[in-house]
């Protein structure tokens, strides 16, 4: 079993940056996500769009911002444990807390800050009758490791920028690409429509709009779609079917937990550390509600560290905290490095 | 009178990005400030040195940060006051509120938020029988305008960083400059210490250490100066006595306000919008103390941003906000500019 100080939940920019807190005050963190890469939403959805309100950047692009939040908690360590989504939480008599995934990892903390934003990003899945028995058997809704494509047959379906880029990436890596879309215009980057008519005219991606999926055949595994265009209908073959239409966030299990929710999150104690109805389990970020609640990033990053302050306190009852300034003591990371100020030079003059 | 919707009292971080979240809500800023640049703290003790724990910045300069925010908040075109200290609040019938300084500037805004830091930086001040006599008439504690030194004879006492750096700066002004230190080393960047040998060298400035000044000369104005070096005393004849013995915080006139203050800072209401006692002032940043209180940039930030809201509530008490994101809906500035997120392209592909 996976051991840590804070387990965190959700790998957004509020998870995140707990970590770098949590390192200020010698607390380890693990971090899970049910996505293949932490971000949360700001990979999933928009990693190049700019933000222009996090303080202290006119503009950042939003994939930037979690590479500057990856890199200034590099040098804590944190554990991750991607592509799972927290099912549980137990509550030990030695009032640690013991994690589980959906795939059956298990991460034993002395606390948890859930940081799950607005809940798991369920993909969209389209309206086919038969596709949830498909599902693990050839219905990928995530292009989690691309390799399982290789030399093989498959068909990606939608009109955004996931399905533009993985048919661009894969068509490479697969024996086949077929992309099908409901209408002839696509909703992406320039550069990616662009590289996909290219592609579509050297024959490495089959094109096929305005189309529709509308059945899905085989015996134990994916075989061939049933495809409708403009009133015709005929099949093709396939051995992957990966529709991309978006995701939509659901709180899922975090709503099982014995927490109190009002409005699709978790209510907090706003007035001190942002911790729910359970002892030793925190919200912060988009996923909790208190008061004049605004979920920014900006705001998380306040929680996150009340949090970490508030898990200190908890682990070390009797010590009396005192707040070091980054400028003042300098970081020192869990892996021996260490970030500093330079020191004023004293030199004499005659 | 100026007139303003929120009088912002200490352009320190968290004052400047209020300016910001107030925007956003179309509410506009004047911000006072008893030093004579923006940055507080930062642009005045600290510019070179790197922050560590600004969330999304593995480091960044305090100067290089106080630029970045500026440049976030330019399009909301704040209103300035600087080198004048805030000295009374007096609120009207109307429920709005007037702030005079204490050169006699009236701002009338209809929010208050202090964002007064530590308080104001009163300079350290040598120990001279005479020396208040002479403030105002030749002894300046802060150089505000390097022009009212122009050909005039200076002597700048101190051994940090700001007495290398206005020695360097104006030797090329002054007609004359000596720099006077206690001992034969300084305290500063190896690059403004090699400077001022240079200096020293080819004769644009005179060193007098170790020596110390212990006495002022003149009738209506400073005149001259008695030095005591290695148990010699002489004197020396100059126009300015400038002493550069650094800043110490005092909470200042903000403890006459009959605000609630507890450990030095002013108490607020952390569960909702940090409002102190008196309705429509607000206490941010390390102003402020509440339950859990940490003197972090990152925490006034957030307070800036709930403060803001609560003043957008109570001037539209009928009006529901809805929290707009800025990567969806973009910033209009009040200057008629426009920053926003690009469009997705749509495009056919046949």
């Amino acid at each position: 079993m996976i051991q840590t100080d804070i387990i965190i939940i959700g790998a957004g920019p509020t998870g995140l940056f707990a970590v770098f807190e949590a390192g200020l005050l010698k607390l380890r963190c693990h971090i899970i996500d049910a996505l293949p890469q932490p971000g949360g939403q700001l990979t999933e959805l928009y990693p190049k769009k700019p933000i222009f309100d996090i303080p202290g950047y006119p503009s950042v692009g939003a994939g930037e911002l979690i590479d500057n939040l990856m890199e200034q908690i590099k040098q804590f360590e944190p554990g991750f444990t991607l592509s799972e989504q927290a099912t549980t939480i137990d509550k030990q008599e030695d009032g640690s807390f013991i994690v589980t995934t959906n795939r059956g990892t298990q991460i034993q903390g002395k606390a948890v800050a859930i940081a799950g934003g607005l809940g798991s990003f369920e993909p969209r899945k389209p309206v086919i009758d038969n596709i949830a028995y498909f599902e693990e058997k050839g219905v990928e809704y995530f292009v989690r490791d691309p390799e399982m494509f290789r030399d093989k047959k498959i068909v990606i379906a939608g009109g955004g920028d996931s399905a533009l880029d993985w048919s661009i990436f894969l068509a490479e890596v697969a024996a086949d690409v077929t992309l099908i879309h409901r209408r002839n215009e696509f909703r992406g980057a320039l550069d990616s429509v662009d590289k996909v008519i290219e592609l579509k005219k050297s024959g490495k991606i089959n094109l096929i709009t305005p189309a529709e999926i509308v059945g899905i055949k085989g015996e134990d595994k994916v075989e061939g779609l049933m495809i409708e265009k403009e009133g015709e209908s005929f099949e093709i073959e396939t051995d992957y079917f990966i529709p991309l239409f978006g995701l939509s966030p659901k709180l899922g299990p975090i709503a099982n937990w014995g927490l109190e929710i009002e409005k699709n999150a978790i209510k907090v104690n706003n007035g001190l550390d942002y911790q729910t109805n359970i002892e030793g389990i925190y919200a912060i970020g988009d996923v909790n509600t208190y008061p004049g609640k605004l979920k920014l990033i900006l705001c998380g990053f306040h929680e996150a560290t009340l949090m970490c302050q508030s898990v200190y306190n908890r682990l070390n009852p009797g010590k009396k905290f005192v707040l070091k300034y980054t400028t003042v003591s300098g970081v020192d990371g869990f892996d021996g490095t260490r970030k500093e100020a330079e020191k004023a030079v004293v030199k004499a003059i005659d």
